[in-house]
């Protein structure tokens, strides 16, 4: 710790034990940071744009204690954790764009996962590490989402002068395991929102192990029933406002080990996010993606191209021809000998755990500046019932795909055991199917028509 | 056309040449036959059960025009046609218990789709009297719904004082065959309903013949590719009042030719129908199990005991450890070598071909007189927000029955070419998922409870 600095911000923290119902909330005071203007095409969250009199080597402390005593506890950082973490990715947290910069001049409030980078021991075994990596991103992820709901003003489908919270549901899998679900429903701004974390361990028949090998090619050939750990973090928001887009986000790591030594035999990491809007904004789908695309650049440019692309082939829906959002980041079974991490030159040394590990933490520390900014710019906008009418047809499509389709779902749907609640927390609170909706039909030239095109043909966006 | 004598009764047509938005609409006359009160446990509609002044022998003839010259015609039938129908079955067409009965007296509108039978010509092939029989059953019944909701009161989901009626859109398969998808949205009583017919044929490789090969053991060993021919009645209606309970149907005729003479070289019937009500109402059950129990008894009581089993066994989501509703009627490849139709002792006669049609044809016209009662006697029931919330929820699972497990619907979202917005007609109108979510508790002593309890442990009920 002998990094940190002086400017000090307060973060929300995650209750550790959940008092579900508590009305116990402070009103978060976050220091705003100056930041460019619009206008000005990035900005780095260095010290350099640290608020007035906090630079390096001020002796000024900015706190707010958050939570009573029972159920919180306070966060400190320095702003020289950031540089630390830049440093260690020989790069700079970007967040272009002009909505990102407004949207942080605005609110200032902290993207980077400082709680999470400041509890990574790279001594711990990778899958304590990854699992301690979730859990953290998991707290600052519901905290700034409860932040979001907390400004913004009550309204008719939240009319509780009470910020809406979420709900925070820990759980134990008997088999082995345990897991975390957030979950906020009836919001102001987030009609669902499911935060959840799993890190399970148990036992693999060689039937699930062949299962796996099509999209796992470096999984070992199946000889016998082996010990296998996994965990991740999965995000599904689905906001009220049909100008806001619905995201989602997977973070996972998986291992299976030797079951003489216990040692690893195997492992990958998969993950990515991607962005579903109901109506098109060309600058806020510019923006997630660019986002993303920095944060996949700092570690290897071979990686945005090829995950953009699988990521607009896993989430594509055949029986309607169309994808179900505009992309982002999506990969699987990524690990030292994935043909991607192979170097160009075999001169060049080859890729370690803790490489792809650094990639995996900066993909999902991009959640918040990719996304935030845009419910910021969108969630004060003005909607018919007519667009309320599409997002619920686009939500049935949301389902369509997470039943059919999505694997983890598929998978989860068929473990016996599985925690159902956490698997389909992904749906939307509601969705509608009309027989040939006529909204959005080709030569209607609607702005649906125009998300239609787009979804029927992926762009790049960067 | 012997048969016929005196009494007719018009029934409403479904357009031959669909005239979409057609504002043309009789107000339908239909005789009111008399039957046994409440109370009296069964009655027949046979002769005995005719209008007064309209037994055999009687010239009186009732009819009434329906439609304009350019988009309706009329049919007028005797009601002897039915006293046909009974006697080729040997049995009488019970439509037994109270509902059956209130309804009819109420209503008198008849439940045999004498259309159909009139149009069954034995000398055609099979296919040719499948492909009939579900095109003028899908007549009749879209013609009842129609009449249902005509005879009920705008409200607020419906308002104009114009009956709302079916939209019928009629369709071509490219690769061979037709169909004719019936929807009403926007319903009085109904919130969206789908009432679907297929015809279609083409070739079969291999590949396709194996995939069906697990459900269907009659199905001889795959050498090459072959003519196929299909058709089917689909039908599935959600009601708005959470009283009323949701209904599917399905019937359905599948050839397998030789490719050298053309000739069926396989065939099967499957089909069914089931009842997924929000509320339970035991007596409503009872009813439509009856009513279905008494249809395949006139044919083989074996058929009962094996195909409510079958339904109970196939509409289940294992995800949730409960059934999609209270059951009735399924069966697949049923055909004169399934072990179900064997002679329990072997000097008696095998099933024919035409012994499993006229048990097809007595199933699937027992659809009416099992589920309007229950329209009749639950849709000016008054309900509240919570119980609309649930049905939601109970809508939820039927989207996940249908989008994870219903082999239809997978078999068609697999089907390249398939027409995709008849194959998810199924799905309601709008639906709906909370986390954990808690209506319908274990313990909490709730008609939901109530309900749940029954899906978790199917039940006897006749």
């Amino acid at each position: 710790m002998s990094a940190r600095t002086s400017l000090r911000l307060a973060v929300r923290p995650l209750s550790r034990a959940p008092a579900i119902g508590s009305s116990a909330r402070p009103s978060p005071s976050l220091a705003r940071s100056t930041v460019p203007k619009l206008g000005q095409r990035s900005f780095t969250a260095s010290s350099s744009s640290a608020a007035p009199g906090s630079g390096p080597g001020s002796n000024a402390k900015w706190k707010t204690f958050a939570g009573s005593a029972a159920t919180g506890f306070v966060i400190a950082f320095s702003i020289d954790m950031y540089k630390g973490y830049k440093e260690a990715n020989q790069s700079t947290v970007q967040c272009d764009g002009a909505p990102a910069v407004e949207a942080i001049e605005t609110y200032g409030y902290p993207w980077a996962p400082v709680d999470a980078i400041e509890k990574d021991d790279p001594k711990n075994p990778m899958r304590i590490r990854m699992a301690n990596w979730v859990k953290s991103l998991q707290d600052h992820i519901v905290n700034t989402m409860e932040d979001i709901e907390a400004r913004s003003s009550p309204n008719s489908f939240s009319p509780s002068p009470e910020p809406p919270k979420f709900l925070r549901d820990t759980w134990i899998r008997p088999e082995g395991g345990e897991g975390s679900s957030c979950v906020l429903s009836g919001g102001r701004v987030f009609e669902k929102a499911g935060i959840n974390v799993s890190v399970v361990h148990g036992m693999l028949p060689p039937r699930a192990q062949k299962a796996m090998l099509p999209d796992h090619p470096s999984l070992p050939e199946p000889t016998g029933t082996v010990p296998f750990f996994a965990t991740g973090l999965s995000i599904v928001i689905h906001p009220r406002n049909p100008h806001v887009p619905t995201v989602h986000l997977n973070y996972r790591y998986f291992e299976i080990d030797d079951p003489e030594t216990g040692k690893p035999k195997a492992w990958w990491f998969g993950g990515g996010s991607d962005l579903t809007p109901s109506y098109l904004v060309e600058e806020d789908v510019v923006h997630f993606h660019k986002v993303l695309k920095e944060a996949c650049d700092k570690h290897d440019e071979r990686y945005w191209p090829d995950f953009k692309k699988a990521c607009d082939k896993y989430f594509f829906l055949p029986h309607r021809g169309e994808s179900r959002g505009v992309g982002g980041l999506f990969f699987d079974d990524l690990t030292t000998s994935s043909p991607i991490n192979q170097p160009p030159v075999s001169t060049m040394p080859h890729k370690t755990q803790e490489d792809i590990f650094e990639f995996v933490k900066s993909a999902s520390s991009a959640f918040l500046p990719a996304y935030v900014p845009i419910v910021y710019k969108n969630k004060e906008r003005k909607w018919t019932e007519e667009e309320r009418r599409w997002q619920q047809i686009r939500r049935g499509r949301y389902v369509e795909f997470n039943l059919v389709y999505d694997r983890g779902t598929k998978f989860g749907l068929n473990t016996p055991g599985a925690r159902i609640e956490s698997i389909l927390m992904s749906l939307p609170e509601t969705a509608r199917w009309e027989y040939m909706c006529p909204i959005g039909a080709a030569g209607s030239n609607t702005p649906e028509e125009e998300l239609v095109q787009v979804l029927r043909n992926p762009k790049e966006w960067v």
